[in-house]
């Protein structure tokens, strides 16, 4: 039977993650510059096989059963106490675990946005961030950024302008450090100047940070949260980079109604999010695996990196741009305007067997089309250095092309 | 800050789940009978260990790292040959893993329901159920039960005067195997013209399917879905009556582009369920850990059952009705119209230290007010018996007092 006649009209929002489509190709023989996938190395498997016997010893009949849906307090409670290090002060009731930092995303969109509703971002920002809200149909504001994140001038001439038009703005959403896709993390002046902007015009700023345990450079900055004294930051962060993607376990740190409401939208869409994983997550943080295993992870990333710039800097024709990231999984690269990244792309994985996240969607009206991130935390060394190898042939080859 | 003003519009339609708020008592002093709870008893605790350990030994990398949205194909294939035991033929290609099957009915509203649309329900039906839709705001309409299930023969007459109005039928949602709340099973004659409607009249049908392991009485049925020849059935079950709630598993069985529609859906929700559980449960599987542990778990609750109806017959006053369920994890009971058992239960939880979920939130349009649904797999045989007690003295003075 034929369900197009039943589908919602929302439908038309709901688009594929190239992000998830390229996921697919990472198994084959095609090298993948795509996903934001954790080097399997670095999973602390020894020590999580102590802690999941733990859990099944210590406290099975809780591990295996429905839990709250804000998450079990033990978690709520540990979190609070981690996010201290990076002078975050929350109580166990600003803390909701969600299923990865997708679902705090969601649940942004779920709870704040009514059509025509405006969210401001980085431009380029999250690709899967803006998947998420699109579907909530907001008017997406993007601010540009340069080597030191969201030029806070530009974004509070349109915080002015929307103001003086009348429109709903609902939050400004920014990845501060170690931006995805960028890499740039957002200078401390910045920071405070983007909260004295959220205060002034009575705003609210999310704050997604799962990358500052992964910075290269020693650069002195503090999450945005850490400067909050109004409450106005909901803060996002994650597991899946620290300790392992495959629990999927996310948290937002906010003010307590956020929570509520976080925690009302949360009981339609799953109930709550594994116990059991919680309480390996609690145990990993409990016996200091995540902090201790850091220092070799963000070593490990930081030569990757080295080696995609080096490689980079090796075999790429003229022409071409790409960023220097301070920190997290990502290398930005910009092509000649001649170039459309999504048609490279299939040319790439075809005659080269190489793949990469064309630049198009990172954009809030994706009108940037020649640029492209590459990943560099999930392949090896190997990888890295051959398929930008064959990406630079694919390159040259198209833009021979074009001319 | 105040955060109500930033609120989108369906905020009003996102309500706290009395289920969930119970879920807190349940831990104090309070005797619950109010969530779905299985009995942790029935967690298999020593072959799950076997079972995680060597899911950490044997592919740790897939286990702890992202996955396809859809799933992880062997657990797809192995839910498919799981569900072969019930008569149901499909592909992994027709199955797509969800966080829980609370992520399945979200799914459902989030890709079919427009303002208005329809939904047909058994009346009373699964409480979140109706929460999770009630956010997209469709057009409710209850067909009512009896001790066959469904009654059909109504649910001809409103179908045929819903195409009469020209109203959009999304979709008929029934749980036709020890339903929840009522404990009924549809009997086999009626699941075949609930199909035979279904194909006339051009529909879909959704079959929620979490109790089928879990029927006390020899009652020959089959899932609608093995009857369904044209593909009009969506399947839900989940693993967390039949194995353990703390991974959050379910999984929905569908023609292929409802599938596609989900994954499309759900990519923006979380990215993926759990890896890690989805490799505990597909060792689970394999290893028959599920079938192996269900006759002694279908013994306890069959007995469990059994006391709380031994418990209402010796307590309860007259004047007060309840079901002998089929199967599954409730017994309805319907007081005298002059309780409203919201009121009731205030009272029962203060003065009697005993809850339970009151009826209203079953019913489409929650008219019925003197209903309440006790869950009899979760408290101890002594809580059974203990609660009952209680709960007949609250019942007793409340009864009084309102004449």
């Amino acid at each position: 039977m034929d369900i197009s006649r039943l589908l919602a009209t929302r439908a038309q929002f709901i688009s594929a993650s190239e992000v998830r489509e390229l996921l697919k190709w990472a198994t084959a023989d095609v090298i993948s510059f795509g996903g934001g996938l954790p080097d399997p190395s670095t999973f602390p498997i020894e020590d999580m096989k102590k802690v999941v016997e733990h859990v099944l010893e210590a406290y099975p009949h809780k591990a295996l059963q429905y839990g709250p849906t804000e998450g079990i307090i033990e978690l709520r409670q540990e979190i609070a106490k981690f996010s201290a290090h990076s002078g975050i002060v929350a109580n166990p009731e600003n803390v909701i675990i969600t299923v990865g930092s997708q679902e705090a995303l969601e649940l942004l969109g779920r709870v704040f946005i009514n059509p025509g509703d405006v969210i401001i971002t980085e431009n380029p920002t999250y690709i899967a961030a803006l998947q998420a809200w699109r579907v909530y149909q907001p008017r997406l504001i993007g601010v540009p950024i340069d080597e030191n994140g969201m030029i806070v001038e530009i974004l509070e001439e349109k915080i002015k302008r929307l103001t003086t038009e009348g429109a709903k703005i609902k939050f400004i959403y920014t990845i501060p450090t170690a931006q995805n896709p960028s890499g740039v993390t957002m200078s401390q002046d910045r920071r405070k100047y983007l909260l004295e902007l959220v205060e002034r015009y009575d705003l609210v700023a999310v704050e997604d940070d799962p990358y500052s345990y992964f910075l290269f450079e020693s650069i002195n900055v503090t999450p945005l949260k850490a400067l909050d004294k109004t409450n106005r930051v909901i803060y996002l962060s994650t597991a899946s980079k620290i300790f392992a993607p495959g629990l999927r376990l996310g948290w937002a740190i906010a003010n307590e109604d956020v929570i509520k409401w976080f925690n009302l939208a949360k009981q339609s869409l799953n109930l709550n999010t594994s116990n059991f994983a919680q309480y390996v997550f609690l145990e990993g943080l409990r016996r200091n695996i995540v902090l201790k295993n850091l220092p070799h992870v963000r070593d490990l990333y930081k030569r990757k990196r080295d080696a995609m710039l080096a490689a980079l800097e090796t075999y790429m024709p003229p022409g071409i741009e790409w960023t220097r990231p301070s920190g997290g999984m990502f290398i930005w690269v910009t092509a000649p305007s001649e170039i459309d990244t999504k048609e490279l792309l299939k040319y790439a994985v075809t005659q080269y067997k190489v793949a990469f996240i064309p630049g198009h969607g990172f954009f809030v009206d994706q009108s940037v089309k020649n640029a492209m991130r590459l990943n560099f935390t999930y392949p090896t060394f190997e990888q890295i250095h051959e398929g930008i190898r064959r990406l630079s042939m694919a390159l040259r080859e198209r833009y021979d092309s074009t001319r």
